[in-house]
Parts: C-alpha cells; structure tokens; sequence
C-alpha cells in the first residue's frame, strides 16, 4: 500500500474512535508514525501496524515533522500540548521550528487562538483541521477537513490530510475551521433532533415511526443521515458512532460561540438541553442519535 | 392530455398557490371539475381552461362526486365544511350520501376527526390526505400525499389524486394523514431553520454562509430541502414557494398535538418562537426559509 | 350573613375548585343563586346551601340577571354558551336582553371578542373578567378579578364581584382581562418554573433544595408564590390548588396568543414543553408546581 | 468609624461596581486595606480614603491575612490568581501558608475546586462566598453572602464579611456557594425575563405595561425584583445596577453546570438566547432587565 516515497515523519496523539483508523491510514501510507494517548494500550493495534508509542506528548512532537492530535474536548488538549501541572512534557514543549502541527479534535475557536499564538511565538505553522464523517470516515479515509489558517501550510500537509480525507475545505484563517465545524455539528445534531422528535410525537399519537420514515424518505428533507441514523432510532440501536457525550459537548461549544458573539440560537440551545438530559439519565454510552431517548425510553 | 373516459365529477374548494395547479391538472386529465373559493378571481385561470364556478361552497358539495379541499387552516376549512353563522352555505350541506370527500389542507387531527364524525352521520366516505411537495409539486402533479382512512375508499380515489400526485401513503384511519404531515413539517421546519441558526453563527463569526454551504453540500446532512432553501437563504430570496404564515400556523398545529398527547416537543417549541418573531416583524409574505430574518435583516 | 338587600338573581355555570366556594360566598351574601354543571353532583353542597339546579345552561340563563361562567377551558365555555349540536340549550340562548354576563374562566382573548360579538346581537351586556387567586383565594372571597369591558356595567356589578374578590382591576374593552390573565399565568408559571429548575440543579449537584430555598427567601426574588410552593416542591407535595393541567393550558392560550400577534416568547415556550412533559408522565392530578417532577421523580 | 481593635489586613482584588463600596466598608470598619485592579484608577477613590495600592496581585496576597476577590469572570480571576503567562505574579504565589482566601466573584464550581485544591497545596484557607444584593447592597453593607468552605474558617472571618453583609448563608464544602448563587441568578433572571416576556405579549396586544404591573403587585408573584425593575423595565431606563453582560456570563455558567451533571435546564437555556440577543444588539452597557429590549426596542 505505501508508495517508499514518504518522509515526512508524522506524530499522533489521540488514539480513540478517530485517532486510530487515521493512524492505520497513515501507516499503510508508509508515513513513519510516533503516538501517544493517555490510556496507552489504545495504541497496541497501531504499534503492532508499526508506529511508535512515545512516553510523552512532548516526546511525539519532538520524533516529527507534522504533529496531529485528535482528542475529546479542549482541557483534553490544552493537556496534551501544554502539560500537566508545569511538568514541560507537552508536545507544544517538543515540537521542532519550522514543523507543523493540525490539530483535528473539536475544540472552542478562542482555544484555536490561543493555540495559534503559541505557535507563532515558537515558529511552528497552525492549522486547524477538524473533521467530519464519523468512525466509518476515519476508516475509509473518507473524512472531510474543515481548514483554517495558511494556504501554503495547507498545500504542503495536502498529501497527508488526503490520506485520511478525500474532501479537504479551506475555509479562512485559524479558527474558520472550528467555527464551521460547531455550525456543521449543529446542523446534524438538529436534524437527528428532530426527527426524534417526530418519532416521539407521531408514536404517542399511536402511528409507527416507521410511517412517518416512509413518508421522510420520500421527502426533500430526506439526507444520509437520516437513512443511516433513523432506522437506527426506531429500532433502538445506539450503538455509539459519533457519541452522544461528544455532541452534547460540541453543541455546547457552538452556544459558547455564540454566546460570546451575542448570536442568539434558540433551536440549538433547546436541542442542547434534550441531549443533556439523554446523557444524565444514560448509564451507557450511546451515539448521538440516542437523544431519542428522550422519547421512547 | 385527457383520456376521455373520466367520468367523476370533482369539486375542489380552495385556489391558492397549491389548489389552482392541483385544479389544471384535474382538467388536464379530463376531468369536469367545479370549483369556489373566497376571493372568486382566483378561479379565472381554472374557469378559463373549463371548469364551473360555484356561488357557495354547497354548490360545489352538491355539483360533484368526490370533492377535494385545500385551504389554508382549521378556521378556513370549518368555515367552507359548515358555513358561515348558520346560514346552511357549507359544502357537507350539499354533498350527497356515497359521495367522498378529500381533505388535503393541513389541519388539526382533532378537526379531522370531528370531520370524519360528521361525514359518518352523512354516508360520506371521508379521507385526510395532506400533501407535501410545495407549489413546484402541485404544478408538476409531483406531490407526496399522507392519507388517513378507509383503504377501499383510497382505492377508488387512487386514479384521481395520482393525476396530482406520485406517492400516496396510506398511513392508518382518520387523523393519521394529518398527524404524519405535522411531524413531516415540524422536520423541515427545523431542517431549514437549523441551517438559518448556523448561517446566523458563522456570519457574525466573520465568515461567509457560502463557505458553511459548500462543507454541508459535502456531508451527509445534505438533502434536497438545504439543496433548494440554503442558497435562496444566502440571497436573502425569500419569494414564497411555501409561505412562512403556514409553516408557522403548522408548527403551532404539531404543538398543539404534542401538547394534548403530553409529548414534549422543546426543540419544535423554540424554533415557532423564532418564526413567530419573524411573521412578527415582516411586512411582505414570505417563504418560510426566511425564519433567516431572525440573524439577517 | 346576608343583608336583605340584594335582588339581582344570579346564574353560576362551572361548580369546580373555584366555582363551587364562588357560588357559596355569592349565596353567604344573600344572592338568589341558580346553578348547573356537567357533573350534577358537584352542585350538592351549593344546592344544600339553597341554591336552584337547573337542568341545562340554557335555564340557568333564563332564570338570571347577571349570568357567571367559571368552566375550564374554550371548548367547554364554548359549549355552555352555544349548547352541543345545535340543540339551543346554551346559556345565551336562555339569557334576557338587557342582563349581564360575566366570564371568569380563563379562555383566550379571541373567544372572548366572539362571544362580545353575539351577546352584542342579543342586547346582552358581557364582561371578560378572569380571577388569580386560586381556590383558596374563591373560599377567602378574595380573588383578584382582571375585567375586560364597560365601565358602566362593572359599575352594576361591582357589589356582586366584590363578594367573590377584593380586587377589581378594570384593563380595558372585551379581552383586555383575558389578555392580561394569560401574560399574569404565564409569569406565574414561569416563577415556580424557574424555582424547580434551579432545585432541580442544586439537587444533582449534592446540595438539598432547602438550602436554595433559604437564601431564595433572603433575597429580592422572595415572592408569596414562592414562599407558599417552594416548600411544596420541597416535600414532593403536589395536591392540586391550581392544576397543572390547566396552567399547562392557560400556557397554551398565552403562546395562541403571542403567535397571532407575532410576539416570540421563547421562555414560556420552553417551559410549556416542560408542563406538557410532566403532564403527559402523570398518572394522578398534580398542582402545577409538580412540575418539580421533571427533575425529581 | 473604625472601632480600633481591628488587627487583619485585608487585601482586595477587582475595584468594579461592587468592589469598590465593600471597599469602602472595610475601610470605614478600620481594616487596613491593600487593593489591585487591572484599571489602576479604579482604586483611586479608595486609596484616598485610605487604601494601599499595590502594583501585583501577588503584592496583594504578600501584605494581607485575608484576600478577597471581585473580578467579572472566570478567566479574570484565573489570571489575578495565577498571573499572566507564567510571570509568577499571581496572588496565590502571594500569599502566606495560614492566610485566608475568599472569593466572591461569581464563577464556575469547576473553577472553585481548582482554587480549592491549589489553596490545600499551599497551606491556605479558602471559602466561595459569591454575593446578591446588587452595588446598592454593596453601598449599604447589606449584601448576602452564598459561602462554600469550612465552618471554623467562616468563623474566623466573620467579623469581617459582617461589614459588607448582613446575611451569611453557610451551604456547604468549597463549590456549595457558587453553586447556590448560579441556581438563585437562574432564578434572577428567569424571574425578570418572564416579567419582560409578559409586557411584550400585553404591549403588542394593545395594552399598556403598567396595567399588568398593577395586577402584578396584587399577586403572590409580586417580589422585591419586580418592584425594582419592572418600573424601569416601562420606562426603558436600563441604567446598570447589575449589568446584563454579567447576568448573561452567570446564565452561561449555570448551563455549563447544569450540561456537566446532566441536568436539562430547558427554560434557563432559552432565557440565555434572550438575554444574548439583547447582548448583541446593544451598543452601550445595559441593566440586566435590558432583556426588555427584545420586545421593546
């Protein structure tokens, strides 16, 4: 699979429901790989694949050329860049002048910022570059970039994002591609919301879901989404794909952006109340399209 | 077009935007239809091509076999069923006993089910069959219909109302055609006012809608719906294809039932208050992709 | 307890929570009283107390000068007044030119100017004035009345009102006491709603909701709503003085009314989804304030 | 003034609205005060009646028994606790092992806990003790502390919390008493935002605010808050007593709680786009009940 051409030496740090496929992908791209994660035997399929498991994140970003980290939320990754407690190994501490670094997790544009500060106080070129397109995109390397920061950065890490990504958007300077991220998150944690929430009005006016499925179907308001996950809701089956927990957080991430800029969200910020409701009375985890629980319990 | 041996007569009571193109297509396909509505001069284009005009919606009753209703809301549609303050002008006054009578407008199922009472002390075979499609599918006898009652009595119709339309869904007795089309509008209403909600965002966030448009005609939240409204959005067209005024007055219907049923409905709730906010302050008619207005003026 | 003086021959329909110690205090002041509801038997202690039970609230009207109404909700209003089916053994069939009707249920505004409109056509004089207070406020004869209408004809009927309320708040023409009794439930609701929320918060975070409570009582949102369900909420105590069922109502007709008017009230939405969810999880008839219930089962 | 026996040296970070007068009352009481504010000016007022100023948080922590905190926000307070980038002037690296911290700045529990585990490492005692009571009760020394910490501690200090408030509310281990306060500002603003909610349905249904008003203060509704503000609210006056930016942030930390425990706070969070509309509308600083403008412009 991997063309010898490569040599770009890639770090990864974040190896859960995403960080992984995209590591095999990259290995099987021939790219060199240094990981880390915080539960280390996440890693053991990759270092079986070949790629190296690093002691620190400032161990990974001192073995390579482009750092990327995939993580959950943004204390998760002020963690990893920056350390705990004072102790220097964050990977911001190991990244050589002159390297890259994409971060892909979801995170706050004012942490994109931040983020982006410090790297250019340290000589190193930001991109920010979450994704879209679930555990299956990861797989398939079909995912799709959101991209924000230089084009000429962007040009040179192209050949990597594309061998996790067939889509890759630039979007605008660093924070463009988190802004549209927590919008995109917004829309699908809508629409899978909805059409919970039509489930739970046409099944307790005793109609099937399933009808009103059928008529969807048959509808412009028909999407993927609602192929892949509404099936999924009528029978109950929430195995996590995109986890509930994740959406719950990254919607509150865009009313936290939308908050700042003073853009009122009404809709959104309703969902967000439904999902968190779901994730309090959870004992397990569920995929997002769980908030139909609410509903049918 | 016509094939000559139709030989139904059909009356159709109420000519808006979707009643007129759903009459054309009556007499396209042969059929010798009369037709009543408020404001008379909406019938001109219909009379021209053929069909009669009644004095009353009695008349109407009184003229045809199988007669079809498509007005704007419960108050219109009661109005046209019963007369006005006792004055005996109303259509199930003149429909004869064996005839059918078709609903297509969007109402309360609380409504249709008064109706099908009042229908079953007539002898008259009464369908709920709202459509779906807009003003686009009405012209081009696309619609999607969502039909509640007797599966004989559907039978009969079936040739009629496929003149109008592709689908039909037979969807369970009296008031399921109408409980299926208000969770079918509450989800589009969401569809496209979730798009409006993260437009507003990345806009005050200093991008272009355009740019959040290009990444959701790449994900799987992609439907025909955001295909057709998002770009009119961004324009700021809000020429009605589906007016906001009904939208509206429908999400208040699907309200209306979830709270009979007792089904909470929080994300359908906030997004009418944001169209309520809009109908409040616009001075035209418009479409309802124009709940846009809310973070656009 | 009576002072002889009184002539007027009072009509009460609706004999519930409120209207049964109404009619008692009207009957203490020495009124002639004639009386009917749907349920007979609720009139045995007034009838006991001297009061006539008339077999239709078309009798009731004939046999009153000043008629009073305090039924639960539109319809029902709707059917006192116009009778069921066409039969004329509605109370404004029964009602004499020149007497007074005076409305205390809570309907909406749009009712009411329906009903001004056909008593105008009768020589009938109307008032809306609906009551805060609750049943303890009908017992204490100390409603709080919020009239819509002529000032002259208040005037007349101030010394039967007073009998019920000590305070008279005279708003403006038909509708002007409905409008303000909904915009006053409202605040009601969303008072206690907030109370919940926040117990409901304090709780899940490990703290007891009495600790809220006492410093909720040292501070300036103390109110006599608060002081008197907050401890309710507490316990769990949820015996019905106002019922959920029809604050969940009263919320209704406030949002009917905001929608028409195009006035987005996004709180009272969100917390009407929450009534509407407790309501449709009750078994038994709770007080409003167990809409407690949708944090602490 | 001063009562001579005073003996702990106070220091007193953040010179705001409220700042200043506890400020002031501490002086008054004869404690010696050393102050810090980013705005050095701020403290003018209270250096002239007798208050060091010092040029770091961390002088602040060096030269008192007893710190208290006043700052806007979380990200504030972080930075006055733990300096700037690492510069070490923060007042925590100040302060001397057996001094007392208290903090009375409105934040999160999460950020509560922080202090509270850097304050054990350092041998200092600390207490979350946010406030109610606006900059009038700071004026008049008759706040309402929330406090969350140690009884012994709260003891200690005492004496001196007396001088800016007359009510101390003991509620439980460090985070009780943010945790409160975000409940009772929840409660705050809900309060508020449906009073303004019911003037904008009454207004725009053609009647005149101060009619709801009057039946308002003759309900059990009524309360200290509603006498306060709903007369501004008429009038348009939104002169800040507590700004609406602050009730927002305070808004946006209860959901952040409410969305970390999984409790749903539907009514919270629409109350929050409210007030965040209101936010990003205004050009000039506004009054919390400034919520009126999304109804009233």
């Amino acid at each position: 699979m991997s063309t010898g051409g490569e040599q770009r030496k890639i770090g990864l740090i974040g190896l859960g429901l995403m960080g992984r496929p995209m590591g095999m992908n990259l290995l099987k791209a021939g790219y060199s790989l240094t990981v880390w994660n915080r539960t280390p035997s996440r890693a053991d399929e990759l270092v079986a694949a070949g790629a190296t498991l690093a002691k620190t994140p400032r161990e990974v970003g001192a073995a390579c050329d482009v750092l990327i980290t995939m993580v959950s939320d943004p204390p998760a990754l002020e963690s990893v860049l920056w350390g705990q407690d004072g102790q220097k190994d964050g990977a911001l501490d190991g990244l050589k002048t002159g390297s890259i670094y994409i971060d892909s997790s979801t995170v706050s544009p004012a942490l994109v910022k931040k983020i982006a500060t410090a790297c250019q106080g340290r000589g190193i070129r930001f991109l920010d570059a979450p994704v879209t397109g679930g555990d299956w995109g990861a797989r398939e390397g079909n995912l799709v970039f959101m991209i924000g920061g230089d084009a000429e950065t962007l040009r040179e890490v192209e050949p990597i994002l594309k061998v996790m990504g067939k889509k890759l958007f630039h979007l605008g300077p660093n924070g463009a591609g988190q802004t549209i991220k927590l919008a995109m998150n917004a829309i699908l944690a809508l629409q899978v919301g909805a059409v919970a929430e039509a489930i739970g009005l046409v099944t307790k006016a005793g109609l099937a879901g399933e009808q009103l499925l059928e008529v969807l179907q048959a509808s412009m308001a028909r999407s993927g989404l609602i192929d892949l996950k509404a099936p999924l809701m009528l029978k109950g089956d929430y195995k996590p794909s995109f986890p509930l927990r994740l959406m719950h957080k990254d919607l509150g991430l865009a009313l936290d952006l939308g908050n700042q800029l003073g853009v009122a969200l009404p809709t959104t910020a309703a969902a967000r109340e439904v999902y968190s409701y779901v994730k309090g009375e959870a004992k397990e985890d569920l995929d997002y399209s769980g908030v139909m629980r609410f509903w049918k319990k």
